[in-house]
């Protein structure tokens, strides 16, 4: 999987569509919300209120309202009109799918304004309403000061009104919450906490607010299932110096889970959160001296109950301590992996066999076998994320997804790119691999020869710690190999394929984690990169209406012992967990340097020598893992 | 030659010193000027009126009034105080130099304010005299803004008050001016100021305001020799959509070169410059709406002429017309450069031969004979920088310059760096070479090599045009071969050697010249190279008191041919035009690629093939060439 770049920010998660939906009736109902809540216009983010990457269907407002479902777009209702604002991924999709009642806000093309731009620039003194869960804190104050100019304001209204007029509104999911043991996880949710109050300390924080969901399920070692594909529940916390409290419906809990918590861990229903936060002003005695602290994406609302000057919005605590992974969740990364090769290996051996024997299967197929085989493996727990299982063409549509019964067929002839991963209660995986079951053409050999050139550029790289300028540069190192053929695009920010190198990775997590990545993006260049951070090393390269090459390992970060050491700080380096060939087929060997032959060979090497043994009962799968494995 | 990181952004022009010079009398003499100019403080930058990099010594304001002559520094005298502004480079020289009537300010350590800092913090209610032709207007602006809170304020003073206590002050330097042939300029002054005129009307603006020598010296196809190393003479120009005005002592015009400049330059005396600026407001009919256009480098004293809301500061419009050179320029460029590696190919062959036969030489000695084989070249016409001839330790000191008489001997067992350049007609060079003429430690080869290697992956880089990603990270490839060695420094601005990969040439003009270069400050992101720039490749590598390697070629920007062109703006790449052997003796060959190893042999096939036709009356440095360039 991979992260989007700025313009392409969340995944597509809810498959394309060209279906539409007639708007008019809740488009009205709305607006009767409106003109009760006296405001002028309503807007609808994509986000739910833990700034989630994936939503629960409940929280999918804006699809509801605009009919588009699309996973980027910001819809604005006003008393006579209804505006969509996405982004080129989605135009065309978008066209389809809006009604008459509503106009599609092309962002990104000439004199065609952000949904923030609209509100500033094209509405005069008009009240604005938004649901303050769905935004953050720190966007609202940027949008308000934009909107000062024309005395235009925002207004927090007291619920969703979009929820008010949705009738067959699904019901929050409330799935069952377990404990993971801290032989996965490494360390106790009690050593957690401290760590947390230790940071307190030294910033001089009385308590710190934890809103995303991730952070939430890694600091109380407690894993869900309330998103699909993200093992999290829906729940608050807050740490102050000396109470902890769960905001989460307890009916959720594993009995189990909540003894493990213990008397230690407070646990309120989720509703009462709010409430909680305004008292803690008085409770804590904060002041503009001693102030509580919550992440960059904390809401409006998170703020607004704590009150000006009692809070102070800056990195968040938790995701910095949860993205260096611990002795034991490192190990897991490994272990995880190596099972996950041997589903790898069953899977395309047998796709390849199944494609020699003629046998018609389609993209969906395919991902349902690769799920069969990774459901067997010891303590899988669910796919990381949708597989993108693509065929030909399919492969260069950077979101493709298979559509159940309309997707394409697995051609023999066309390059193969399969991106999928799991969820295991000891760690979680994410590998693309590019595959070609005929005759390659010389074009795709030296393609594929120049994305498997930048990953090992990035696999093999050695940098000095503390800087940022990996975390940038690299990008460019996995690249390098592609423009040395003329190989990339070039729009400013999608300047070779329109993803980063690289994303962070969660620990029986989200497969999308932050604040770690490797890209051009400049936020990327506030973390460099730590030892026991997880990232993935995905370079791709992507032909429209031909063909995608993706090849995606997750590394480790860990230190490097150069020759030398100058400087103060030391030098790290990365440790590949992915284990599955790269196609040798592939390959134009004449274009590789010895010591890139060299480390496909030991890379081959070591994923025979730890994925064999899991394969002793599918000789399909160990023929094909000896033959792919062994050297140029 | 190479330019400095951000902290260090000036050669060190005037070499070191260790005398103080008795600085009560000057200092009394200044503060009468404030009492008489109602001022409470006066600020003595480094600058000249022109922005220079290099000064005349007629413009050594700062040194003058404090006794340090570092390149770095800024002074400023209060009513009661003196102090004195500089970087981590000057702290010993400054100490050493400064007398007790000076407080030093060692800018970057913590708590010590920047001047611009201590002006806006430590002062209240306090006029700050200044001479606004030495502070450029954006600056000025920044600083008036910060001066506001504390009631401060910058006040323009008629005169330069150091001027006029500064007794035996050197006379301007008013040194003639010769006309550049259009055979070495490629394009005669009235071609470039259609150019600029071109320029002007696409941006709706009626005249540019030229006022870096450089770019003068470009415009007009004029050189001089008012600044050493520099080919450029005391001037300004002003370009209208139907008038050229070249502001310069008349006395130093050659003839001929007035003859050139014919009927449609308007010549004025240098000192007229000014009042002629006042006058174009009305004569041009200037308005908020139709402005004169200033480069970002013009003086607070060039727009005050102008007057409020009658300028816009932008990009030079010389300056980018410059960087693109002509094809002229570019094969004066290639043939100046074979020439210069004649030179060098008969002083590196005399200095092993001099080693050899045990005679003593000192690093001036060396930079002598240097000099003395250029100027025997046809078209020399000086150096462009002084030699940095540096035996051992001194390598590493990045801004060592040896001084006569005080400098160290070079030795037969240390590795000599030998960084050098000349002014031709057809062009400028700039080229170092390391090298050792006994018997090198395997660390010093290991780490020549990665520089190499460094070097390598620059010359052969292919990138897409258009993006400024190469500018900054192609940086990180030069340093990717140290890093993985763990060789390299990790301050934040100086992360592995305190130079930048690369830096803009002008063509027989500052061997310095933007705003093109190759690095990873921000300043650098906004011009991305282009067909027919011209930048050096140096990287480096310094181990502090033990030695420096650096390998400098200049290289040419041109379009690559890829295999494929994917993208819509096709690829870029460069071409070396430097001709001088990379010493063999210290690659360690077992590191390199096969395709880095035909890289080496390639390139000193080609040095070999160009530059030992010029050889012919020089056995020694025949016999020297052929084996330095003989294949791996």
């Amino acid at each position: 999987a991979f992260l989007r770049s700025p313009r392409c920010s969340a995944l597509h998660t809810m498959g394309g569509g060209s279906h539409t939906v007639n708007t008019a009736e809740r488009l009205q109902a709305l607006r009767e919300q409106l003109s009760k809540n006296t405001v002028n216009a309503f807007v609808v983010p994509s986000e739910d209120q833990h700034s989630s990457e994936y939503l629960a269907s409940c929280d999918e407002r804006r699809a509801f309202i605009s009919g588009f479902n699309g996973s980027a777009g910001c819809a604005i209702v006003t008393e006579t009109d209804a505006f969509l604002f996405t982004d080129g991924r989605y135009f065309l999709q978008a066209e389809q799918q809006l009604d008459k009642n509503w106009t599609l806000m092309k962002q990104g093309l000439p004199d065609v304004p952000t949904w923030q731009e609209f509100l500033s620039k094209r509405l005069e003194k008009a009240k604005i309403g938004i649901d303050a869960t769905l935004i953050s804190a720190s966007d609202a104050e940027t949008l308000t000061k934009s909107l000062a100019p024309k005395e235009s304001e925002l207004v927090s209204l007291p619920h969703n009104i979009v929820d008010q007029v949705w009738k067959d509104r699904p019901a929050r999911p409330a799935n069952s919450v377990f404990h993971l043991d801290v032989k996965y996880a490494g360390q106790s949710h009690q050593e957690k906490i401290e760590k947390v109050r230790e940071e307190l300390k030294k910033e001089k924080r009385k308590a710190f607010v934890v809103t995303m969901l991730d952070e939430v399920a890694w600091l109380f070692n407690l894993r869900g299932s309330d998103i699909d594909f993200n093992p999290v529940f829906f729940a608050y916390a807050v740490v102050t110096l000396d109470k902890v409290t769960l905001f989460i419906n307890r009916a959720q809990l594993h009995d189990e889970a909540v003894n493990t918590l213990g008397d230690t861990v407070d646990i309120q229903p989720y509703d009462a959160f709010f409430d909680y936060l305004r008292t803690l002003p008085d409770t804590l005695e904060l002041s503009s001296d001693s102030k509580a602290l919550i992440g960059k994406k904390a809401s409006l609302a998170v703020a607004d109950a704590l009150g000006k000057d009692r809070y102070i919005i800056d990195r968040s605590i938790v995701a910095d301590l949860k993205t260096i992974k611990n002795g034991v969740e490192l190990e897991g990364f490994r272990q995880s992996h190596i099972r996950d090769g041997a589903a790898l290996a069953r899977y395309f051996a047998w796709l390849e066999e199944q494609l020699n024997d003629g046998v018609v299967l389609d993209e969906c197929q395919g991902a349902d076998q690769l799920e069969k085989y990774r459901s067997e493996l010891d303590l899988f727990k669910g796919l990381s994320f949708p597989t993108i299982s693509s065929s030909g063409p399919n492969g260069a549509i950077i979101h493709y997804q298979p559509t159940r019964g309309d997707c394409a067929v697995i051609k023999k002839d066309q390059i193969y790119l399969c991106d999928s991963g799991a969820q295991f209660l000891d760690g979680t995986t994410d590998v693309t691999r590019t595959w070609h079951f005929g005759t390659p053409t010389d074009e795709e050999k030296r393609a594929f020869t120049r994305v498997l050139q930048g990953h090992i550029a990035i696999d093999a790289a050695i940098f000095p710690t503390g800087t940022t300028v990996l975390t940038r540069s690299s990008d460019s190192w996995a690249r390098r190999p592609l423009w040395q053929d003329g190989l990339g695009k070039q729009s400013p920010s999608c300047f070779s394929s329109c993803h980063g190198t690289g994303h962070g990775v969660g620990h029986f997590l989200n497969v999308h984690e932050g604040p770690q990545a490797i890209g051009i993006q400049i936020a990327y260049n506030s973390t460099p990169l730590k030892p026991g951070m997880t990232v993935s090393n995905e370079p791709g390269f992507y032909a429209d209406g031909r063909f995608g090459i993706r090849i995606e390992n997750i590394v480790l970060v860990r230190e490097a012992s150069p020759p030398n050491n100058f400087g103060n700080k030391g030098y790290l380096g990365f440790e590949h967990v992915t284990l599955s060939p790269v196609h040798k087929k592939l390959i134009d060997t004449s274009l590789l340097t010895g010591q890139e032959k060299q480390w496909i060979n030991d890379y081959h090497a070591e994923t025979w020598e730890k994925v064999s043994p899991l394969l002793k009962n599918d000789p399909r799968a160990l023929e094909w893992l000896k033959r792919e494995t062994s050297p140029l």
